[in-house]
């Protein structure tokens, strides 16, 4: 088998075979396939796309390609949720917890902030002493103890997404479906979940523009993952305008104990608690999503999740006193406020510019590796539809530095965007896909 | 500006700019620009293709990174030939003495037989003593005697090229038109030459097995000659089978001779006039095709295109007694026949098995590297649309040992094709680019 003659047959729109995906996938994690053999092939794969079952054997490669965590000897069932990425998405800070207390164990294995999106590592890195850098042994017992546990990924896990990341960011190959498919569920299936829930963002603030091109990643990641054993439900939800109205890191955990103390604001309780119920129903605790919502919410009622929530935090080192002392308080020393110009209604917020503009204030990164400001963001005291007048306080925004609000100002001034009738409702969760 | 953007502007269907193309050229070459996004911008280049003026500013950027040969001092006209590669195909080798006897000078830099095709600097070598590494001097003093020269690309000339065409062999992009066509002309400029006659083959035997993709070439290759101040004509020829009788790197230096001396086989004459017509019209020698066929059908009765064609041999090493003797004998020491198993017409004689099977003779190399036997080879006693009976003799074959015949005659065999009735004719050129 050689290399050149798969990337010739997906050039020219052959189906690749399963022998011939996983020699590509393991002669490149060992360096025998030289990475401008893959970076070729995967611009192949852009243009001609991957039947299902190329996909599956792709993610199956991949997942092979390093270890995985054991989950046995542990109660299940398990269930995990994974977003595609956007702007002030904390769900998984309350859904974890949520379902935990319905019996429901999530091994969550999560990411970074990268571009204008948040990431879920950095938000409860913000929580002084929290560490999410678990062994295999501290994961287990932490998920077994408080029904789930909050980890980012080892060396060892999929290393072969991580050499192809990698690559796909450098040679424009990352917009492909069945590549960005593959990424995310070998990485899932490495976690050791059993069913997990696809929050599939489209919009502004989502990598996705467009509905459609979001549907088809939906239907992609859900036919795969029944390929791999894997139950996969998704739901199409709105990333036009930033979830919430808090975006930044500590600001983020302030607003996810909001939600679990049943203070949280519409939007963002109502994918929570529409992708809780999908959790819930896959985990098995209720037959439809309606039930599971109820569940949900007498949950939350309960208090039980927010309690798990603050046992997390000791689990993970974090101080939970602490945490609940520094609520309101914990903010970066510069701050500004954005004003109305005129009188009329919020149509739009756009969150790609927020998500950037956030880069500018230290809640993100516009390079891996670059370090983040737990304490600075934007907090929203009006978000779409809104009623204004001219000077009433839009957003309120903090900044470890001058330079920093001074680059971000402009970009969430030009964020926000004003009509004088009331803008038509949008609906938030848009479509399920099973 | 960075490569990644440059990948995803071609990705997108975008123009790139020449700034944009000669940073991604130049970088290459330095080293700054990694191979793995080459390939994939190769890949995008495969799928969305290149402007006009994309592709001639791919071509200038591939010339500029490195020497180009300085004819100046040496009176023209210039005009040089380049065969898109095929079977059998001696025509340089007849054409470069036969313009020059009528005054116009052919500075060839030439390359070598791969995969199935052969190639000019490798039969030249045939001759014992022929040296095809000439210095720039040598290469100068030649040229201005003999009125043409004949080497090879040495490193200084478009390393770009031969960066860029290692890379797209094993990416699978080499099947690209403006990619070709900047690797032909980047390499012609370089030369030289002023004006280029080209031979875009089509068929069984080359690269382009469809008329339509030889003409699409043929087209490139004009616009962008004429972009970057180059004359470039263009005839589609026929390479279903191979040209002339003779295939193999001896072999087709004396058929050479035979045209040379009038005695050529028709077919090969048919495109080496027509090729050679257009040099004489393009070098300002005559006013058309017509006039510079005539012109040639002359000088070649005069035999000073084979006075000229011996002078060469002893100016770059070879002894032309020693040639002259040696015809018809300097043969590899195995030999086979292959007969007419019936009665009937040969339909056909398909090029891409006798171009392969000659590989197995030694004639040609399986990889760059490979070394070639100077006497292996194949002579056709019937071609296509020859009645033949059962029994009679249709090729001789000549080979190093026994091995390389065996694995050659069954090929070979297959690659004759029969008809009870005699096949209508083909076309040897089917259409004139300009």
């Amino acid at each position: 088998m050689r290399a050149v003659d798969i990337i010739a047959k997906k050039r020219d729109g052959g189906e690749l075979c399963g022998e011939e995906i996983a020699f590509l996938v393991a002669g490149y994690v060992t360096g025998e396939i030289p990475d401008y053999q893959v970076s070729a092939w995967a611009m192949a794969v852009f243009f001609n796309g991957m039947t299902a079952r190329e996909t599956a054997s792709l993610t199956e490669a991949m997942l092979r390609s390093g270890k995985t965590i054991d989950l046995s000897g542990i109660p299940g069932p398990f269930v995990d949720k994974h977003s595609t990425g956007g702007v002030g998405d904390k769900t998984s800070l309350v859904l974890a917890p949520l379902v935990a207390a319905l019996g429901i164990k999530d091994p969550m294995m999560s990411g970074r902030a990268l571009g204008h999106t948040g990431g879920t590592l950095d938000k409860l890195e913000a929580i002084p002493g929290y560490r999410t850098s678990l062994s295999a042994d501290e994961f287990r017992d932490i998920l077994r103890r408080d029904g789930f546990a909050m980890t980012g990924q080892t060396a060892e896990i999929v290393p072969a997404d991580k050499l192809l990341y990698a690559l796909r960011d450098v040679t424009a190959t990352v917009e492909s479906i069945p590549l960005i498919t593959a990424s995310i569920l070998s990485k899932k299936a490495a976690e050791g979940t059993q069913a997990l829930v696809l929050d599939v963002k489209y919009g502004a603030g989502a990598f996705m523009k467009e509905a459609s091109k979001g549907e088809e990643l939906a239907r992609s990641l859900v036919d795969t993952g029944a390929a791999l054993g894997l139950t996969v439900s998704a739901l199409l939800t709105d990333m036009d305008e930033p979830l919430g109205n808090k975006v930044g890191n500590f600001l983020e955990v302030e607003e996810s104990l909001d939600c679990l103390e049943g203070r949280g604001p519409e939007d963002l309780m109502e994918v929570t608690l529409e992708l809780a119920a999908r959790m819930v129903v896959l985990g098995g605790k209720a037959s439809t999503p309606q039930e599971g919502r109820r569940l949900c919410e007498q949950a939350l009622e309960s208090g039980k999740p927010r309690e798990l929530f603050l046992q997390n935090v000791k689990s993970q080192g974090g101080n939970p006193d602490t945490l609940l002392s520094m609520r309101g308080t914990y903010r970066s020393p510069v701050r500004a406020e954005i004003k109305a110009p005129k009188d009329g209604y919020i149509s739009r917020i756009d969150a790609w510019n927020v998500g950037h503009a956030s880069v500018h204030l230290g809640v993100g990164r516009s390079r891996a590796g670059d370090t983040v400001c737990p304490t600075a963001g934007v907090e929203f005291h009006s978000k779409r539809g809104s009623r204004v007048n001219a000077g009433d306080r839009i957003m309120t925004v903090w900044a470890a530095d001058e330079a920093g609000i001074n680059a971000a100002l402009p970009r969430l001034a030009q964020a926000v965007e004003y009509s004088s009738a009331p803008p038509s409702p949008r609906k938030l969760v848009l479509k399920e896909v099973n």
